[in-house]
């Protein structure tokens, strides 16, 4: 056995800022080499941030990326750091074979690097390309065929990427044949309730498939709709784990591993094998120090504990808030606070994530809110500390209505549209970003208005059911101060029972109720989440045990708010497009055209 | 030789409107047999409509899509037209092969299927899967494998989908070794600008590939974002154009051709062969008829002349618009008619769409706005004969600013939002669909608001650049009464001369014009077009020949526009996603899950 101390760094880009992303390369390279470590490992995509989406079909881009690597390969020698091995992310593009139809423009590359004294030691890219759920990849990519092998003090080290460990087949496959001692995975791999234990039995499995250790890096941080949670983790051969990062949080993973040495038979070179999938993978192989490193004495390995489920989802909301805010160049935000729970939830993630002298509320009563939500909504102002002012709309309600003759929904969603109005207006003349507070049961059903209550930059709860929405709040208020680092340390509970425990309202008619409109949430929410998210058909969702004329009410109420919001089609994305092909780009990014020619 | 009469149904098939479709399948398949046509082909998925997105995920949906393929079938041969083979697209699944990660849940097909004699005679599927510019379709289906090949009146007719045509390798590869007389094309392809013409050397290019003549039967119609144009076309063996459909209407091309008969020795089974591109395609050959038919005179063949490049966009606006509109469900419109052009060529559109009897228009004044921005409006409203009210804003204004102070763009955009508000208000009281003005110019530089003058349901005008709609609003002033068949017979010309020469503004401040803000439009829009567009860099820009202070200054204004717009993702596009995957649903769509069990 040879011994190699890892580094796994779990860290933060942002999309498109190639200097700020070189700048982290370089500072957790320092901490490895501080550590004492043998080889640093970065996430998919580290230098240019994920996902890029149709800026890596811009040429310039892929050309700022490849520069951008070669410098911080040369930058981490001239800082005295070339010796310490990177393995990292970026975007590459293939030299070989011809463009054709259909291909990505340029056939650019989801890439890894190793970076070893101020150079580029071997590049390879992502093989298998996910195309479904969040992801986009074959409008942006092209495969990459190769497995590099990197001999380091007597290991053979192999690199993949991110969706090559989730599919069959691909460089995995011939990780084993390629004898490497230790498998090393660059992912950018969001957050999904549940999903952390998917993925250590997954790396558990790989590793018991390639017949070698795995060590798994994986960003952190909130781009755009996504969170990346961290939770970096290795496992040896037989899947044990051996060390784990925590969620939601920066973290330099140090770990020292015993791994089976390299055959010094074995000789650089290139080997095509069959791949198990219908194509090739060629192993790649270098040596870049042939023998294992004399015995060393081990230091104590981090095995970080998961959040448990709420606390998890709480800190994927303020990490999401926290990092759409700053990424996208805003200080501050701004939100209506109608006195009910969502704008209340909201308030406090937002507190939590860029602090409560950060957060500035409305209230905005109309003719039909009640005392209690003014009160209430005051004293969750007072408990956190936020900014507030109060707007009544009567009066502008009354312009409106004096010139036009509007019933029922038509002056429901007037209403909904003049507070939009204002928490938009004071967003363009002071700077805050809006957050907006609907939850999915209400906008799955259509219980919200368009350009109204939906307004907004950031949704915080949008994917929440109202019932995850009030288990959150009473959660929240549940934890002491300074019981969690992700949370602000209120001294007394940030949101006021009152809200947490009234019947939910819009308070747009006299007396208005959800529950006029809407099922019980305890019975609506599950079944929105099996027909939204599951998209199971109206027969599975009666054999799931949903009630069958619930079934009939609920299906009718999506598709016809669905059907709504499709149809209206909001802002940028409207229609036709056949005219021309925009880009579609990440709503955070850093990337400028660069302002000189080279 | 043998001969046969072919008909291409070129119609409009709706979105999730099954039945709806099956009766576009019937209907149009007596019209073929009227014309005593030997077989009638529809485009790729027809019965579904075109494209589906995330439909074709929903087990229940493909379901749908299988039975009513059954049922046109049956309903066919109980009309008295299972005599005459029907060639359709519709959505399959496949049931051979083990689901895998990554692949499309349920393993959706793009199939085409041969219908005769009340029956399904054999099926096949789209093999190359487009996933580039408007397509996403690696997300929702999986490869087809096969080329069906039938035997018809002596004639080898081999049917392949769409975008088997525009890559190499494949069904159309192995065309020419299957022996195929006439190869059949099922197609939704949308509108481009000059696209026709690629399409025409394309289909000549694949004929002469697969050494026998080549029909292209396209979708026409408008479906959300999409626009198709029909332009069906038949081919001979050498690339000649022997027929030709009108665009941007339904019609049925009928055809006399003079086909290779079949090698009688050659039999039905079942033959794998090396399609060129690491796939292997087995040619399914099936007998219907195996002599050729006695000869018969022929008939003359329609040769439709493409329209001219600016008739052609403008018919593509009107069809466009008047199916989303129809499509979704409404009769009428409204739009802000605020005296400039912008909103002058969107009502003349809309006229052209849907008649100006169910056009409404709302002029909005300020104390910003010129006199001669509401006669000039007023003088279109004469000329069109549109519906028009006057609410002029500034009470409004005031009511807002007796509570806010507010100053320069926070002032400007509230105005905007303000005349969203009232069109809304207007639009969910009394059901009108809400078009909305905005040009590409303006929104690619940032010259418009959120939530303002962006929002409503359709932008027929988006993607023109301003230069554009100048020319556009020149050539419908130009048409005399009749002249074509898609616009209105106005008696005078509908937009006012002065509208289109007054200098643009947007009057939200006092002497405002665009000259202030925006570079002159004819150097703008082709830089526009180059770097929104084309995704070209800053240096490709310059050496394309454009002002390098113009290049700066314009990616300046195009990239801060984009950033703004993506920081603001509008209404249900919010974040974050990380808590479930909800659907991509198409915007128009008839498809409701069944309401009964079957």
């Amino acid at each position: 056995m040879a011994q190699l101390r890892i580094a796994l760094a779990q860290v933060n880009p942002t999309v498109g800022d190639l200097d700020g992303n070189a700048d982290l390369i370089v500072d957790w390279t320092r901490r490895a080499a501080d550590a004492g470590a043998h080889l640093v490992a970065f996430p998919e995509m580290m230098l240019t941030g994920y996902p890029v989406e149709d800026l890596a079909l811009r040429s310039s881009f892929v050309t700022a990326s490849q520069r951008a690597l070669d410098r911080v390969a040369r930058r981490l020698a001239a800082e005295g750091l070339g010796g310490l091995p990177v393995a990292t992310g970026y975007l590459d593009r293939r030299t070989v074979g011809l463009a054709r139809p259909g291909q990505p423009a340029g056939s650019p590359l989801d890439a890894a690097a190793w970076l070893h004294g101020g150079e580029v030691l071997v590049r390879s890219a992502k093989h298998h390309l996910p195309n479904y759920g969040v992801f986009d990849e074959y409008r942006v990519f092209v495969r990459g065929d190769r497995l590099p092998v990197v001999r380091l003090h007597g290991v053979d080290v192999a690199t993949v990427v991110c969706e090559d460990l989730w599919q069959d087949g691909g460089p995995v496959s011939v990780t084993e044949a390629s004898g490497a001692g230790l498998l090393l995975a660059l992912n950018a791999s969001p957050y999904e309730r549940d999903k952390d234990d998917v993925r250590l039995e997954l790396c558990a499995a790989r590793a018991r498939e390639a017949g070698c250790a795995l060590a798994y890096v994986n960003m952190v941080g909130g781009q755009d709709e996504l969170v990346f949670d961290g939770d970096s983790v290795i496992v040896g051969a037989d899947g044990t784990l051996l060390a784990r990062a925590p969620q939601f949080t920066e973290h330099l993973l140090v770990a020292d591993l015993a791994l089976p040495a390299a055959d010094p038979a074995v000789r650089p070179g290139r080997t095509p094998v069959d791949a198990q999938d219908g194509t090739t993978i060629t192993i790649d192989r270098h040596v870049l120090a042939p023998d294992p490193l004399p015995a060393y004495p081990v230091e104590p390995q981090t095995v970080a504990e998961p959040l448990d489920d709420l606390a998890e989802v709480y800190a994927a909301l303020v990490l999401g808030t926290r990092d759409y805010v700053r990424k996208n160049g805003f200080r501050s935000v701004i939100l209506g606070l109608s006195g009910g729970i969502d704008s209340a939830l909201v308030a406090t993630i937002a507190s939590d994530a860029v602090g409560p002298e950060n957060v500035h509320t409305v209230l905005l009563p109309s003719r039909y809110s009640s005392e209690g939500s003014v009160t209430d909504a005051e004293d969750l102002v007072k408990r956190q500390g936020v900014h507030s002012r109060i707007v009544p709309i009567g009066d502008i309600v009354e312009a409106f209505e004096a010139r036009l003759d509007l019933h029922g929904l038509a002056e429901e969603n007037l209403q909904a549209r003049i507070r939009a109005n204002i928490w938009m207006a004071l967003s363009n003349e002071h700077g805050h970003l809006v957050l907006t507070g609907g939850n999915k049961s209400e906008l799955a059903t259509g219980y919200s208005t368009l350009y109204g209550d939906s307004a907004g930059g950031f949704g915080p709860i949008k994917d929440l059911t109202k019932t995850m929405v009030w288990a959150l709040a009473r959660w929240r208020d549940a934890q002491p101060p300074g019981a969690l680092p992700f949370l602000h340390p209120f001294e007394d509970e940030p949101i006021p029972q009152a809200i947490i425990e009234k019947e939910p309202s819009a308070e747009l008619r006299p007396g208005q109720r959800d529950s006029d409109s809407l099922p019980d949430y305890a019975v609506l929410d599950p079944l929105l989440v099996d027909y939204v998210e599951r998209d199971m058909g109206r027969d599975a969702l009666i054999e799931a045990g949903h009630d069958p004329d619930l079934v009939e009410r609920v299906i009718r109420l999506v598709d016809l708010a669905e059907y709504k919001r499709r149809q209206y089609p909001p802002g940028p994305k409207i229609t036709p497009k056949n005219f021309g092909r925009d880009r579609r780009l990440p709503i955070t990014s850093r990337w400028r055209e660069p302002s000189a020619r080279p």
